[in-house]
């Protein structure tokens, strides 16, 4: 078993990537819900979407959210009847959404809803909220505050940002099967995903940290920082705002309670010796996702990765 | 001004033949919501919307409901996600339930969504739901209870109907404006609908009955029977479990408290009598509505069946 914590694209990319290299039954995904909203009176788990599509084999190439091949006839209605459409929900998508919105009203949790719709899509990997309980990651901008959806994608994260903070975060328990996954994983890995608002709001969750810091297994990072920038999206400018550098080592520091390896991009081998300082190993790879065989040989990079450190630590195999 | 109070797709197209013969803005619907139900986690108006679109130039002539060249994408999908799929909402048509739950949920009353949603897509009259209370036509069977879309839509109307029950139509107040629209237009219609499930409700809520009888306009209804059948759909066999004889003078009898002048088919001429005994006028005309140019001319022979009414009243142009 491998637990992967994910959210955003390049969450997506590494789990697509990974599900080429484990079997899909072998994976279990905690995914980011602080990314979460209400649109259109349905609630909308973007993150968990993600992940379900790109497992199903339907999440849209072109866009990177959403189903491929969508239509958007209804939203064209929505814009004439006056309501917002800065949020793009696809015709096929909405389906998701509505079903996800139907179920909880009948009582269902996420975790029985996000089960639900993946099984129905035909995905075999496990696919869990990292919370039942709602999680909002709000946005402080001199100009007021965001959610982050309202930050993300109507601003396009061009508004500097003061601080981010999660409604609810105290009071969430993390989800059934949570802290299990992680504990009794071969490896869990964390994907190359925004520290502060797709990897942030899972830490954030009671007992997951904890949880990372005793497990048994392997905890292996994919930085989401090349170069000093993000991939994509705007995770420097967000670790910024928390005071840490935006650099693999940056990552190493916000991770290094935990961490036992970080996956860095082969431009940032200057980066190594800082990332090693926190006790962190440094494995170089070539962490662009642009193409499927690049997707498919960081997924290989990172089990690698985990594998090393728990032969490492089983005292077989040392350098 | 002219009143017509309506639902079902016999009513649909009369609106749209008289819309053809007043101008728009002269015309008030009084539509029924007893057919509204809760669908999808959405609140779901098939009469509201069948007048909608009508008068906007956006119902499906081919299904007589919702949009024209309407896609069903999402509805694809929900079949996959597993929902009920029995109900078909369209892609675009989706639009129209999506910003009225919403707008509902916000707090606004079903007139004002109703106004917001017409307003929207360029219609000039006035559309008024019957009633801000909700409604729900109830039709009991052999085989246990249904709603009206279950026994209408998922049954095809094919099982026998012990009888018909409105729940909550006792606490229904008319809604704002509908008593004033009967009580003063120069014409109230009943359009060729059900008697029993689609101008059954209408007349159910408290005061619009009294006001179809004290006004001083005159009221006129076309017969949704011709030759002991209905046009389409259950009316016939509803008006038997209403111990009402399904045919012209049946809908005379069922009216006949409020009635001044009743427009039946040239088929049904050998009905006169029997209407006119109840003390209201048999107006003869081509009631099958299957092209364009014969709602049209139903629609001016109803609006010249009122004003003939109107000025006999008046003690002018007497016969």
């Amino acid at each position: 078993m491998i637990t992967v914590l994910t959210g955003g694209t390049g969450g997506a990319k590494l789990v697509w990537g990974l599900a080429q290299v484990v079997p899909q039954e072998e994976l279990t995904c905690i995914v980011n819900t602080g990314d979460d909203m209400h649109w259109w009176g349905l609630r909308i788990s973007p993150d968990l979407d993600s992940i379900t599509y790109v497992l199903a084999g339907l999440l849209s190439r072109e866009r990177g959210w959403g189903f491929e091949g969508d239509t958007f006839e209804c939203l064209a209605r929505m814009r004439a009847l006056g309501a917002e459409t800065w949020f793009r929900l696809g015709d096929r998508d909405l389906a998701t959404h509505l079903r996800r919105t139907q179920l909880l009203a009948d009582g269902q949790t996420l975790t029985q809803v996000t089960r639900h719709i993946s099984e129905a899509l035909g995905v075999k990997a496990r696919i869990l909220p990292m919370s039942n309980t709602a999680v909002e990651t709000r946005v402080h901008t001199p100009h007021g505050e965001l959610n982050f959806q309202e930050y993300f994608v109507r601003e396009r994260f061009q508004c500097a940002v003061i601080e981010v903070d999660f409604c609810g975060i105290s009071e969430a328990k993390p989800a059934p099967g949570v802290l299990d996954a992680i504990q009794t994983s071969e490896a869990v890995l964390l994907a190359p995903s925004n520290p502060v608002t797709s990897i942030g709001p899972i830490l954030g969750v009671a007992g997951i940290r904890d949880a990372l810091r005793t497990t048994s297994a392997p905890v292996v990072a994919v930085s989401p920082i090349i170069g000093g920038a993000a991939v994509s999206g705007p995770a420097a400018d967000l670790m910024r705002a928390y005071s840490l550098h935006p650099s693999a080592s940056g990552i190493a520091e916000a991770y290094r309670d935990f961490l036992n390896a970080l996956v860095i991009d082969e431009k940032d081998a200057g980066e190594s010796t800082r990332i090693e300082r926190f006790g962190i190993r440094a494995v170089l790879a070539q962490t662009v996702m642009n193409t499927d065989q690049a997707k498919i040989e960081l997924a290989r990079a990172v089990v690698e990765a985990a594998r090393h450190h728990a032969a490492k630590s089983a005292g077989i195999g040392k350098q």
